[in-house]
């Protein structure tokens, strides 16, 4: 595949800034699409009442496509006397990096910068210190990320099980497929990608998915794309693998997704997440759009959360 | 407050108890009421598109009613070089105690055993080893908690700011809080339960909210309150402070409600949740009840997990 | 007791500064003293071959004078079959702050800055990145802390049982106390200082030693001993307490002692010690003086490091 | 190479039990064997004043011999104000599993039982609860791991730059090697052994020492060293590697040497160890005997610590 240019890269990026668009203090971005209009319409998708979740098992086993695993200990069992009663409580811990390929999270806007600046323009290094975020931190999302998703199954349109590493989604064949679901996609929506990453996983095992020659890379989308996320309007972009294309299409850079997205236009995206039991639920339901609700944790000054997304049918 | 006797707790207990109900290797308990009709009727009260968070958010400061806070690390802010491009990530750790009160969370069946055994009547060495939980574990429920929830406003209901530690909510209060909602409260619905707890922890400061004569107590539900939970088939409890009475009502027993709820009826519940916002947006929006979703973690083998529950009017 | 002025803090931090004195690069600033013939005399003062431990036991429950205790979380019981054989382990983690009060701990030279600046003048900008020290790091210490060191026990030259929070020792009773121990003090050598600060706790249990109004504050010395120290060309400075008294002695600046020592003189200093079984040894075998050895764990770009150092008599 | 039965194992096991030798209570086993004579004896050999760490450096990356890698994560940089005044420190936190290969440890004697007992014939469901070890713990150390060290180094006997995983050193190779030293081993000294190990892994880079077909397996010695370090009375073992052969020589049981070596004799092991500088300042100072010094950390109820322990010369 051709490689676009650091300098294309820039120009999209500018194409698709939405600083100040918001004021100059906002912090939640695109995520102000979804209006209490959004919510209602997503809410009104709730017929059969069948809940799948979009998350995968948190990994508490390094591997190649997990070097930071996160940690889950008990530390007490029902081994321990507690207070003479004949009740007794496990107890455990976990610990986990907020942006580890171990578990499925979601990005606050903190967490990339371009050239000094995050989202809205703001310098990197107010923003984030190093004892935690000042602004634009996780619990900006506090009242949760409600609305309506439409699955895109690039996979399913292909009629292939998955996207092998290395290949970017272009621009026309999301539109492809978003016309292949009959229903609309635009202003406030959540796009669900499927490529098919977890299934390959499931199948074939966990690879490094890094840059070769160590890596065997990843499927995701093509910076062209993003122009396409942004006249939509999109609120929410929520990717099984993390939405980049490994190697790259820009020269230069190795993931040029997320500053698009998340610096530019301040969008709500998500990593690693899986959408096996949503496929086969889309199938089944004769539908590809359903209300979507991911729950961050209230981390203040954090840069992510893990977290476990449902769709509701 | 008279005591209530051991041997009387153990007669609620057998009196409450589903093991079985389900099936012998069931483990979501009372969640099992939650039909998918019962999830349509939740989404069917989104009418405005208002959303308030129930979730506290994560303590990282040890405190008196907080030994053990959650630790939330940066581990890279954007001073680090990345890939020689303009790009930089900020990246942080997040670590907790499941059940440590620096957050709001929501408990697995296997959390809690009484007399060597967890709900259904399993082995409590078991469901529990020292690594992980075989059984009952967070994972259960991981398409989510999603139903229907009605706010019984204690302090409201008796014209004041909060109640006071070491005070006990009974039976007949609780009905008489139920029949002010206007709305009914029955099979399937989650209760809310509102003792102005966080309320006043956040008017006076914390507090060691252990027994005395080191801690002051706090209030929470008396035992006769779980028959009348049973009888209405109530999937979850969602209380601020943690629903239990400290000093307890039972004699020689630290913590009655929860090895009722769990243990005896398998019940879903959650622990320190702050309805302050909810309580404005109950009075604004004019009724009691609303759509819940509350997202536990996907953590296989664990007792429990950090959540962000929120309510959607 | 008068407070002394920035500008006289500044005028000492100028006049001990050892910039530069063992070349632009070096990372162990006074531990340069120890020369090999100082280990030589270190191990010849060990004659009855009694050992004592000069730390506290780590403490992972969070107390007043202990806000981020550590955590230690048995992973693993001898519940879990391991590989078929009757062999079974036990497993646990350990994890803990550098710095906390929680645990006695050794500082690396890039712990601390002024006004912008490590030892021996490094930006600590550079010194230091959110992901680690690129310099003046833990791991500088590899080879161990080893050296002969002297106790100077205050409260027994005056009688007492501990000093009282905000007792500041001057320069003269630290040279009247090294008079009394009838052994020479001098370059290389260990300062190890006793002002009852753990024989405190354990008596009258943990207190708040931060400044007032909260706290309760410390015992420690006083910035005039700080050239004495200089001038001796002591090598390592080890306290029970952190050396700091508290409040302090500096009008407008928290805890002095430490850029002193850490950045201005290259010091090597540990905090959270407790002499109760070495003063009991001094006293039983008739010296104040004796072999230390303290082992920093290998903790790369690390700012500390917790450890257990020991007197060998 | 034959496989031995765990018949074998077993008679082993029986003959080289110290279970009640030094008390029923005792909790440091070949430990007692380091009188104070022994002490005085080790820092006897302190000549040179020539110190070498015999510690990796905490390794944070995982890999494929680390798959449990150490957590280390900065804090605070010197970005964050503090009191107001130009005093700033940076902080960081350190977490690791205490038995993880991230790093070099000792064990607890806790640590390992066979056949429901640990060391002594303790029962170890009692020894070791889900929350901590109530006997034989890390702190039973806690005045430090003092003693005389002899280092054996195979390789260098042998003419190689290691020994290849899966070889197993056999008793008549390590009386060879002793006898190679021209110095005595025996009673209460500690056996520093050599394999090369993390020389092959600095010239090679890691790799899996799990058992095959995953694994590559690692050199060791062989059961049959036992009797031979229980005749003796050595009181410590130093290998690099941790002085399992993998595959085991035992039939049907993955890891021997430490039962024998923790249960049955109650002996001080550690793992992980490096001995590239040891094997060079042992050519340097023509002697292959001098003083070990290894400081576990003080943690209550722990199965073993992270530690760096030195040679002196």
């Amino acid at each position: 595949m051709e490689k676009v240019s650091i300098a294309e890269f820039e120009r999209i990026f500018e194409s698709v800034k939405n600083w100040g668009k918001w004021g100059p203090d906002d912090e939640i971005g695109t995520m102000n699409y979804v209006t209490p209009a959004k919510v209602r319409e997503a809410a009104g998708l709730v017929r059969s009442g069948r809940r799948v979740s979009m998350a995968i098992p948190i990994n508490t086993v390094a591997g190649p496509d997990n070097p930071n695993q996160a940690i889950h200990m008990v530390t007490q069992a029902h081994d321990v006397p507690v207070d003479g009663s004949k009740v007794r409580f496990a107890l455990d811990f976990l610990g986990m990096a907020a942006h580890g390929d171990c578990h499925t999270h979601v990005d606050a806007l903190c967490h990339i910068s371009y050239d000094g600046l995050t989202y809205n323009g703001k310098r990197a290094d107010e923003v984030m210190l190093s004892n935690g975020a000042t602004a634009q931190d996780m619990d900006a999302y506090h009242e949760g990320i409600v609305g309506r998703g439409v699955l895109l199954d690039i996979p399913k349109l292909r009629g292939v099980k998955w996207l092998e590493p290395g290949d970017a989604v272009r621009r026309a064949e999301l539109e492809e497929a978003a016309e292949a679901t009959g229903v609309p996609l635009g202003e406030g929506d959540f796009l669900v990608l499927r490529t098919g990453h977890h299934r390959r996983r499931l199948e074939l095992g966990a690879w490094d998915n890094g840059p070769p020659p160590k890596g065997e890379g990843k499927a995701g989308v093509h910076v062209d794309a993003i122009p396409w996320m942004h006249e939509l309007k999109l609120a929410a972009f929520l990717p099984d693998g993390d939405g980049e294309t490994v190697p790259s299409v820009v020269d230069g850079m190795g993931y040029p997704i997320h500053p698009l997205q998340v610096v530019a236009m301040g969008m709500l995206v998500s990593d690693s997440l899986q959408f096996e039991d949503l496929a086969q639920a889309v199938e089944e339901e004769g539908r590809s759009e359903f209300m979507v609700v991911g729950l961050p944790l209230r981390i203040l000054g954090g840069t992510g959360s893990p977290w476990n997304p449902i769709a509701i049918f």
